[in-house]
């Protein structure tokens, strides 16, 4: 079920630099092969292999075509990208839904191509009737021009990830910590009520069970993994090294009517 | 419920083009908000005004910064972009999950924000930890490195489609245009039929039948619309027009073990 993956078409393209980043933008997103229609600056072309950078290997490997025709006579599937309305009979498509069905075509084994037009006037109407589809992006329209690296970049980017399980798998995971079983949690709080006990912290004394409310609160929320609760069991325990032998005189005494703290 | 865009905060960025290049990316998707932690090259830079064409409110816009922790004094929600993973315990999102993370934010009026690091280094651990959490590409694990404007275009990307109805929706569309009513089809089919009949096409004529039903299918499969199906009506039309004054001698008498045409 494993087809090929698409094959990009730049019609005309005017500056080596730009073909050397469009490579850049297919190896970052495992594309290789890149056909030129009648590239402005002839071909071999250094400044596409020095702006290529390390994806030297997709300029090397591009195949040069003097025609549209020429350049996708091979594939089954094509779309054109274009910011512009077209009138023609095409779909337009979002790179999503392109996307999904160039991948749908390559699990049939077609051979599929997007094709990109000039840096200065993209795609010809007679170049676009060749293509099955249009893509466009939902770009600002008051700032619609997408460098054709860009265009290339983003079509790569949804091709590749339609070969993701899913839109949330990562290149790297994060730790997988879960959150902590509740006891865990639970012997911080007890931890930190002990330790504010001693100190006098819960005054007055009838207000302690709204204040362990929050505390409780408080902690719970965020959810702590087992690491982080070892983390603030250590911070709370170096807090804790000077209790006082006493625990100070209990608050509902004389400083009964005082919220919080006492000021020394 | 509409809340603000991300600012893109840029660490210690290198080259002027860059920030050029950022600006057009973030200006493509309608982003505004280009947040500068100390410019290798310094600010203003000519070179990041040129590179950003018709961007340039974005650069006239942009803010500096002595520090990342002034850049992103005032925001509520951090994301940091990495190819790499680090050792700490953020949760790491692509940047689907991540730009709807983003978007939820935004719609509770918390200010957002995206770090990007520097060309050559990306962000350093100490940066990272002041995000809330990490967002990285799905790209190819041999030519991971992306350029720090397409890296922006790709969030910039994925912010812009938080904000569509559905991935499908594109900033224009394509004819609506509904596969034509069933006897619309079947006119162009009756149509056929008796400009072929006239001139011998069903033969033998015991195959009438299988050649009909194989016509229809193959009229009827591309779900053809109503305009299109005026094209081949006209075009059918046009190859009628020379019709012989009496049907071809029906076939199944001499011929009528020939499959297919006669030849003449």
């Amino acid at each position: 079920m494993e087809g090929a993956s698409p094959a990009i078409i730049l019609v005309e393209p005017q500056l080596g630099e730009n073909i050397g980043m469009v490579a850049r933008a297919m190896a970052n997103f495992g594309l290789s092969e890149l056909r030129l229609v009648n590239p402005r600056d002839g071909w071999p072309n250094e400044k596409a292999v020095a702006a290529a950078s390390r994806a030297d290997h997709v300029i090397a490997a591009a195949s040069l075509h003097a025609t549209l025709d020429e350049a996708v006579a091979d594939l089954n599937y094509v779309l054109a990208t274009t910011a512009r309305a077209r009138d023609n009979f095409k779909p337009v498509l979002g790179p999503v839904d392109g996307s999904a069905e160039l991948k749908r075509r390559s699990g049939l084994k077609q051979k599929i191509g997007i094709m990109f037009g000039r840096e200065r006037f993209g795609l010809y109407n007679e170049e676009i009737a060749r293509a099955d589809a249009i893509v466009t992006f939902p770009v600002n329209p008051d700032y619609a021009s997408l460098n054709i690296a860009q265009a290339v970049l983003l079509m790569a980017y949804e091709w590749m990830k339609t070969g993701l399980e899913s839109a949330s798998q990562t290149a790297f995971e994060g730790p997988d910590f879960p959150p902590a079983e509740r006891h865990q949690v639970q012997s911080l709080v007890d931890r930190l009520e002990r330790a504010l006990d001693v100190r006098g912290y819960f005054r007055p004394r009838s207000k302690k069970p709204k204040l362990m409310d929050n505390l409780q609160a408080v902690l719970t929320r965020p959810g702590f993994t087992e690491p982080e609760l070892k983390v603030l069991h250590g911070v709370v325990a170096s807090l804790d090294l000077y209790a006082p032998k006493e625990p100070r005189r209990p608050a509902g005494h004389a400083a009964d009517t005082t919220d919080g703290e006492t000021g020394d």
